[in-house]
């Protein structure tokens, strides 16, 4: 069960999350430029600077060890990018939604797997990781939104189940694969256990049924 | 001749400058959504995290001030938008050029205008707009694009001097309106005139004709 086993080749996990926080930033500046109203906006653009600035803060780690960032990131674009493709939503606030589970759940994922890694890159990712993402804004807008309409609440449920199955398979496409004698999913399970966990909280915490 | 005249309110200023800085990040964001290389996508991220963090040092100013940043901003949205929707361009080097010449130019004027405000804000706020805005990825992405394909050279500086009249003209627009006795176009000459002459420097770096 020890999640050392688990953790990728360092630039490959480098690689990664910095490319999945480039693309958390990119969803988060489409949200500003279609917010409806200019509190919102600036609330978004606040997000979006923090995604840009945990995507750099991994950027300065790849560099730190003598590679480039883009061909840290090279192998995960177009699976990222799908990824992006099919969370994008269909109006603003999927979009919003998608922006808070899946950063989210990425983050807590990145999180989780940095704890394998070496002591001192390790802990500066996650500290980094964990930093405040500034999406009280999106949990507002959201809130205030199924508040006023239901029918929304409804399609938001169905649109967050859907977003937690995409990004635990972009997630899974992370890990290493494990030597065969040891089934690795069962020692995937507790991670991904508590990763749905932490999603079903932002989904209650939106009064929405995960 | 003195600027000092020229200067608008200290709440009209701060406004325009957020409003206007948050529209550069804005377009600088789609260019990282648009890039076709990951080296592109990674310098122009860098740049749209500075345009966004000047727009943050305007919004504390605004916010210092115990003034909301979208009541200060709401006035300048309508023409902003306007003009950001005529100035992004039909391909992604068009919305580069624009990025660079519209962001450097209006960078120009606000620090220009902001040798008018109080001292210590001016100063503050003339630091912070004359911070590194990262464009040298701009530059870069440009003068290579130039340099394999001489009509795309041609276009762009067409597409430079269309950029100059629009950027002049909501430049014009956040300056107050003078006394009746001054002729204003008098006094507003000079500084067009140091604006020109710089957004002209910026044409012949990339090898474009002003």
């Amino acid at each position: 069960m020890d999640i050392n086993s688990l953790t990728p080749e360092l630039m490959h996990f480098l690689g990664q999350a910095a490319y999945a926080q480039l693309g958390e930033f990119e969803s988060l500046a489409r949200a500003v430029s279609t917010a409806p109203t200019l509190s919102a906006k600036e609330g978004l653009s606040n997000a979006a600077a923090r995604a840009l600035s945990k995507h750099h803060g991994l950027v300065s780690e790849i560099r730190r060890r003598g590679s480039e960032p883009d061909t840290a990131m090279a192998p995960f674009v177009a699976g990222l990018e799908r990824f992006r493709q099919q969370t994008q939503g269909g109006d603003w606030h999927e979009l919003l939604l998608s922006c808070y589970l899946t950063g989210g759940l990425l983050d807590d994922f990145f999180i989780r797997l940095s704890d394998g890694l070496p002591r001192d890159v390790g802990s500066r990712i996650s500290g980094l990781l964990a930093e405040d993402s500034g999406t009280s804004v999106l949990v507002h807008e959201l809130q205030a939104a199924i508040a006023k309409d239901p029918a929304l609440g409804s399609r938001l449920a169905m649109w967050g189940r859907r977003l937690v199955g995409d990004t635990l398979l972009v997630a899974r496409s992370a890990m290493p694969k494990c030597a065969e004698q040891t089934p690795e999913d069962s020692r995937i399970e507790p991670v991904f256990t508590d990763l749905i966990a932490a999603h079903t909280r932002r989904m209650d915490g939106l009064g929405l049924t995960a």
